[in-house]
């Protein structure tokens, strides 16, 4: 008898066991960071903190503001210093890192962090990176990780503990299964997750097939995109979070000042120029965003609890 | 008599060449130029175009405003695209290159054109530019002319034609006999004067030593320190420009304007920061500067007037 409840025991316990195993294997990103299946989470995440002093200014009130509560760091730009003594004097914040092969504007241009005889492939004849990518830019994979390690070592020598890795212009995740694996790759060295949303998939097959079990996904993600007008600004926003999915959701804005600075660091078009980013930075450190996510029971995530959830999934 | 007629002619002749060859032996820099010996002759230069766009936008406006005649250009910051494109429209302008070694300031910083593996003596830990240069950095000659030549090379590559080069913070000029001789390699190179003057003799003998025939010294230079009072600030000046000496001169400044990107590169200091720069940017843009010239009687002269000068000398 006193053998067969200890056989009971034993034989419970392992049942309980590989049941929560089986139910945490089906668990969703939402459930790991601890809330119920439908729950509507939210990341709201300021892209390109480094670019200009514009950019980290209003990054750096929206982030203090509290309604903006995450954001990534271009390491090869000219104001990286700032916004690194910043992250490094506020460990609190959720500061990514923003790996940065372009450097899409005309004005103000910016170069590699690895030596440039390493990395040639992503470099113009003047130097700096492509200021964007063609067929005919042959990309050497390999070369985007020397950079990329360059960029997330300069980043910690000076003070940065990101919480994530993400991709200026998304070019790690839409050019191609082989520099996806080098996100990746360097992701997993680093223990650190890089953003990919399912909403990619589709139109990316290779992302779905690289992922291995450990990797994050992010449910949804939302972006402001150019055919939307000037004075449908607000209400483009107002609708996307009215109609936020349940799961984790990440809205990428791009935040700035319309000031000088911006304004002629991005003059030669329109596009997440400096008046589009003042536009986002209005909506997203306004009354509305506040009460609209309270009314629609939205709850703010950050990258830190997602690199931190339970590891029991 | 046919003969000695003809004689006399030639040696007339030879006479005459050996007498003008004596006499602009003995031209300074000011006959050159094609002015009398104690005219007053003056370069107003403003530094450091590139680093910011506030700095790119206060010199070119004082640059179109007349007061202000010659420039120089940091090839390796962020904002140098920006100008290189206004040099490119704008030919007539006086720009030189402001040959840089240095990244001096905390919140926004840059490294090399060249390859960083070829420069490391020039690089910190994070391959920007040495913040400063201690008697601890050992600043390798070679890789300076490495790096120099690939600044040099960027600017043409991008469609500036310099007028002259100088040095950032006088790096060139005051640290040695060694880098002071591939500042002139370099000058004689691309046929472009580099900034010297016999003001600096005494400090540095081995100037004097260093510099050819063909090579240019400016008589005097002046350019405010910073143990002149902000509220002193146009006595400094008016008293500077009463005092002038004949001879060429160059007033080195610096413009920009105390708006939040100026303050921002430079709030870690006072020195060479947004408020002094937009102290020079009123004194020069004023109508004080432009009278005090004509009562002075002082006569603006360009880099490119001194390149072009008649070689005879």
């Amino acid at each position: 008898m006193h053998c067969l409840k200890l056989s009971l025991a034993v034989f419970l316990s392992i049942a309980v066991d590989i049941s929560t195993n089986a139910q945490s294997a089906a668990k969703s990103l939402t459930e790991q960071l601890g809330y119920p299946p439908n729950a509507k989470l939210l990341i709201v995440h300021a892209d390109d903190l480094g670019v200009t002093h514009s950019v980290n200014a209003a990054s750096i009130k929206a982030l203090e503001s509290g309604s903006v509560n995450s954001a990534s760091i271009m390491v090869p730009c000219p104001w990286f210093p700032e916004i690194a003594d910043y992250a490094k004097s506020h460990p609190e914040m959720d500061f990514g890192l923003h790996l940065t092969l372009t450097s899409e504007r005309i004005y103000i241009r910016w170069g590699p962090v690895a030596s440039a005889d390493k990395v040639r492939s992503l470099l113009d004849e003047n130097s700096y990176f492509h200021h964007d990518w063609t067929p005919a830019t042959k990309i050497d994979p390999h070369e985007v990780e020397i950079e990329l390690r360059a960029q997330i070592e300069r980043a910690y020598a000076m003070g940065v503990r990101p919480t994530h890795l993400d991709s200026h212009q998304y070019r790690l995740e839409s050019t191609g299964k082989e520099l996806f694996e080098v996100a990746l790759r360097l992701a997993h060295e680093y223990k650190l997750p890089f953003f990919v949303t399912r909403d990619w998939f589709a139109d990316f097959p290779y992302l779905e097939k690289s992922l291995g079990p450990e990797d994050v996904v992010i449910d949804h993600t939302i972006t402001i995109e150019p055919t939307v007008l000037p004075a449908k600004w607000p209400d483009f926003y107002r609708n996307a979070i009215r109609n936020m999915q349940p799961g984790v959701n990440e809205l990428v804005i791009h935040l700035a000042y319309d000031d000088a600075e911006m304004h002629a660091a991005t003059r030669e078009r329109d596009t997440w120029g400096a008046a589009w980013r003042q536009r986002d930075f209005d909506f997203f450190t306004g009354p509305d965003f506040r009460k609209l996510l309270q009314d629609q029971q939205i709850t703010l995530v950050t990258w830190r609890q997602i690199a931190n959830r339970t590891q029991h999934k």
